[in-house]
């Protein structure tokens, strides 16, 4: 029996910046029936509050987890120093957060950016080759912005894991990090959570990781690691596959 | 026994844009015993020209191998058209080749640069989710600059190989592809050419695919991937590893 259900952002709750309408819904009749909903996203461009807004305060602040949160509840809880490589937001969030920023770090920590350096390269590989841990928000191969596919955070983690032989410790999907913390603040068996999801790498990835329910929703996003829901269903019959897995 | 020796450029036969005095000695020696001696150099920044300039024309022109000529070479003989990121040098010498330069290409065609653009990646992203190839003139991890090491080709290419799961036909050492030639143009077997590097991957890595003989020479950069040479010496000792080896 379902008693939680996870969603993930980009693609499944808001394209763009507009909110996705089949979803909205299903959260409001999970909600009716006293079932928790989760935001799990693999975001590193904006924080919990800004991605409330854009659900439109459909799914509660303190029930949305971002990669990043985890990634800087991580850094922090070890006391490490970090080289950043990713965009203001997140030097800022760092920054604000008390987490020691320099470039003789402990550890590289990526996230998204279009802002590609060499210079920043050369700073993250000194840092790799010197025994330094790298530490990414996300692998995303890419994501869907307003038009169309565009590269991900994985370009710049498999550029220095790949390149340098480190292996990256990644805080998003498909790590089960996010959905075990449902799991735990629900105090729920894992396989009580439904996670729901565009991607079958990162979404689904992660459910199977975390021992979860999966529900793939079918768009045309090239999927290029392929991984077996345990539902497949388009938006448009989102609801009614909804209520036929939790039960009405 | 002993016919033919490539050098390795970078590291081996110069340093920074200085040749190496050690390495000039060897090679007199060598062509007083009637031993052609060539060089097989990954370089993606400067032609073969600059190359002999470089190394004070103490190896003929016609003997200098570079990826990039393979790899040029290889896209005449295809007949295809390419998304260069490089230098500047290698999309002027694609142009002059009367290669054809598109956005929407048959392949995406990888170089060295220092000016990494995250608009390049989307473009590449592009072809070879389209199912265009990935070719590159080398997949260098790092290399020695004037001022310590920096990043190779090789973050460029494992970003889109790696992240968009393609396989890269990398035209460079490891790859036999020079060594090939030159045994090839001497007339001689694989066995009776030896190669003269510093770097375990790539120098000693082609000699093992190629199935040459290897010599090894050691110095301070770190080897990422292990490869087990024929015989190793520091540059000291070189005049006499390749008088034993030759035999004088």
């Amino acid at each position: 029996m379902i008693k939680a259900v996870a969603f993930d952002g980009d693609g499944t709750l808001y394209e763009g910046k507009k909110s996705i309408e089949e979803v909205r819904k299903v959260i409001e009749w999970l909600g009716e029936r006293g079932i928790s909903c989760y935001v799990a996203s693999n975001t590193s461009s904006v924080d919990k509050i800004a991605l409330y807004d854009r659900i439109g305060g459909i799914i509660d602040v303190e029930n949305i987890y971002t990669a990043v949160d985890i990634m800087i509840e991580y850094i922090k809880e070890k006391g490490i120093s970090v080289y950043p490589i990713g965009s203001n937001y997140i030097k800022e969030r760092l920054a604000n957060e008390g987490i020691e920023i320099v470039e003789n770090a402990d550890a590289v920590c990526v996230s998204h950016t279009k802002e590609l350096n060499y210079g920043s390269f050369k700073k993250a590989m000194e840092i790799l080759l010197n025994g330094g841990d790298l530490l990414a928000a996300n692998a995303d191969r890419y994501y869907v912005g307003e038009n169309g596919l565009l590269p991900g955070t994985g370009i710049i983690v498999r550029a220095l894991s790949e390149n340098f032989l480190v292996k990256a410790r990644v805080f998003g999907k498909p790590s089960p990090d996010m959905l075990n913390r449902i799991i735990e603040k629900e105090g729920i068996r894992k396989e009580e959570l439904l996670m729901v999801g565009d991607m079958e790498e990162t979404d689904i990835g992660a459910a199977k990781s975390a021992g979860c329910k999966s529900l793939l929703i079918e768009n045309n996003i090239p999927q290029l690691v392929r991984v077996t829901a345990d539902w497949k269903v388009n938006r448009e019959s989102l609801m009614d596959a909804i209520k036929s897995i939790v039960g009405s």
